[in-house]
């Protein structure tokens, strides 16, 4: 059976992270987001345990949620990540810090009332919009970029790209929309990052899915473009 | 050789969540939190992958960071989570999920610039609490609780406790610190969960660890009491 897919419709948003690594994987799932796009919250309800939040995976009789938990599993299932104890953790704990820079780049635009609308918060929106451009930006990124240049191969842990790889490049994709005046102003400092991001833009595997309507534009999501929280 | 735990001295902060599974699992590990408390930012620098943040755990060659990749690592060396598919990756799951509520936590007082002081931002952070008081407190323990009803045991996983069961602990015990009047409030709706709060605190293998000194008094950590942000 192929696996389903649940996630909001409309907005790449957190499962994005997890259809790249079923797409790159060449994995066989059904993308509910798309086949049903009003089942989502009957759906969740029936599921046990019944998940948080989406993104969910169904495996059979697995329901799998949160995102890096969805790809440690497909990382175990189907080798999109390393097998050694070094390389698994270590390809973790860089998803993990993924999560946790996709979570505040969320928060920029909802700093202090999650349910409510950006523009019920456009003032604490802007302070912490400034807060991450100017010191959260770099210091994420520029870990990222250390454990690049610390790797044994051109991915993150080693020669062959990991889960962790893929998540990289949706993440730097989403900041770039964002906050494209600060990440252009800043990019030059992770040569080794950027070169990674070229390289899964160009993986083969991704070829089809990337210029496919799958693909889907950035709008109201995680990742917001607002030209007054943008700054170099 | 024992593990070594480095954080942060003087708080329970993340670093808690690890020691808790570490006692409960006797585990034999270096707290260098109490060992070491002015090395951290020296050893942290040292360590091939060098973590983004404490807490890590050294284990021999490797180096672990991330709170909920460490327990993932400790649940699988050390029988601390179920080996079946179904219970592991519910386990992390449920750890992860309590990664979020932690974070959110610490944003009600520090919600517009992470690295500047409460002070400077109490206006937002009032607004921030407000939120996660009125709407976040009990959509997570709500569904805490909502798994609990549905687990085939009294703990998380089953009949027998694992990792994110002593996470909920801490979890639901620097909350009531946090937040003491809201949680007298709302601790009514969560049978389960308080049960399994009273009940971790009764394990005979956390009897010694939760009577001692190295159990340390919340402060100016990741759950803060400040009056101001807190009301029923």
């Amino acid at each position: 059976m192929p696996y389903e897919l649940w996630y909001w419709p409309g907005t790449p948003g957190r499962g994005e992270f997890v259809r790249l690594s079923l797409e790159a994987g060449g994995i066989d799932y059904i993308d509910q987001s798309f086949e049903q796009p009003d089942a989502l919250m009957t759906d969740i309800k029936t599921r046990v345990p019944e998940p948080f939040a989406p993104p969910y995976l169904v495996a059979d009789d697995l329901v799998i949620a949160q995102v890096a938990n969805i790809l440690l599993y497909l990382g175990d299932e189907h080798g999109l990540a390393p097998k050694d104890k070094a390389g698994r953790y270590f390809a973790h704990q860089v998803e993990l810090t993924i999560t946790d820079m996709t979570a505040e780049a969320h928060d920029t635009h909802h700093p202090v009332e999650l349910m409510s609308y950006y523009e019920d918060q456009k003032p604490e929106a802007k302070r912490r919009a400034a807060d991450f451009r100017d010191n959260r930006i770099s210091k994420f990124m520029g870990w990222f970029e250390r454990a690049l240049e610390r790797s044994s191969g051109d991915w993150m842990t080693g020669g062959k790209w990991c889960y962790a790889d893929l998540s990289l490049f949706q993440l730097v994709d989403g900041i770039r929309y964002a906050f494209p005046k600060r990440m252009k102003a800043l990019e030059g400092d992770w040569p080794k990052l950027i070169a990674l991001y070229d390289r899964v833009a160009k993986l083969p595997e991704l070829q089809d899915y990337l210029g496919s309507d799958r693909r889907q534009p950035y709008g109201d999501g995680i990742f917001r473009h607002y030209p007054e929280l943008d700054a170099a």
